[in-house]
């Protein structure tokens, strides 16, 4: 159910990328992406990951991608972005994915993750965050224009996972 | 003595860009990037601006860059980033291009400004910052390895300016 995307998954996260984006209550994404910028932005090649989510009819769920939050001297802290396709909501895909983003991070040393920009009426996300034990470290006021709400907080949310990366300074 | 930035300016501003990130103080950049790397990561293109500033005798002493913070439903909030030249520091040109870059944003009608990684044991930048009127939303812990200090925590600094961006939600 869960896996590294590929090249062809492309065709089923646009779309989903391009429903939320247009929803306007979630991502500060940029609206009308090409499929190419959308990979750019998405499908980031290593040391980021991009994960997809299908059922096993082959119904697509939802993706994540994950990786350093900064380069150079930043990059022992991870971040992570989710979609979950709008069909597919609430049958715990978000959960699954994150849990899958947690362990690898983990396993790639990280030492922390680091969410930027969540907005604080998702409310079902920043639930689900702080259940998995992320705590929010500030809420950057009036920061997201939601399209039902006006302008909203955008929450920096965090939480040490187990890594050693970049125990030594360099 | 402040001007917006060339692309011939870049002789200058990649020697000082390599400086400032080798010493491992203040920036999360990776290093050995190359003159391309460097214009694209400083010398972003509208909305974005880039500022030099020369001293009368033709020396360069620093530079900024500053934009949206984030694209899409996110740009109504400015973020900006700074580099003196390591001869040219203590004679007030990291101030001077503050003042330039919050006037700018002002004029194009940013409400805030955000500053996303201040590296805390940077003292003379949060002071500058701090002066102006910018608070710390939050500390990121442990978030930048620093050569002379280990691991050292990252600020979120926020500060609102008069703008009017965004007013409506689209």
């Amino acid at each position: 159910m869960l896996r590294d995307a590929r090249a062809e998954d492309l065709a089923d996260i646009a779309p989903v990328f391009r429903a939320i984006v247009e929803d306007g209550e979630t991502y500060a994404y940029p609206q009308n992406l090409s499929d190419e910028q959308i990979a750019a932005l998405w499908m980031e090649p290593p040391p980021s990951r991009c994960i997809v989510a299908y059922a096993v009819d082959g119904t697509f769920l939802g993706t994540a991608k994950t990786g350093p939050n900064r380069p150079g001297r930043g990059d022992h802290i991870a971040t992570a972005s989710f979609m979950v396709a709008p069909l597919a909501q609430g049958r715990g895909v978000g959960r699954a994915l994150a849990d899958e983003v947690l362990r690898w991070a983990r396993e790639e040393g990280y030492t922390a993750m680091q969410f930027n920009a969540v907005v604080e009426t998702n409310t079902s996300a920043v639930a689900l965050w702080q259940q998995l034990g992320f705590r929010i470290l500030a809420t950057v006021p009036r920061a997201f224009r939601s399209t039902r709400h006006g302008k909203v907080g955008l929450h920096i949310m965090y939480l040490e996972v187990s890594g050693s990366r970049g125990a030594s300074t360099s």
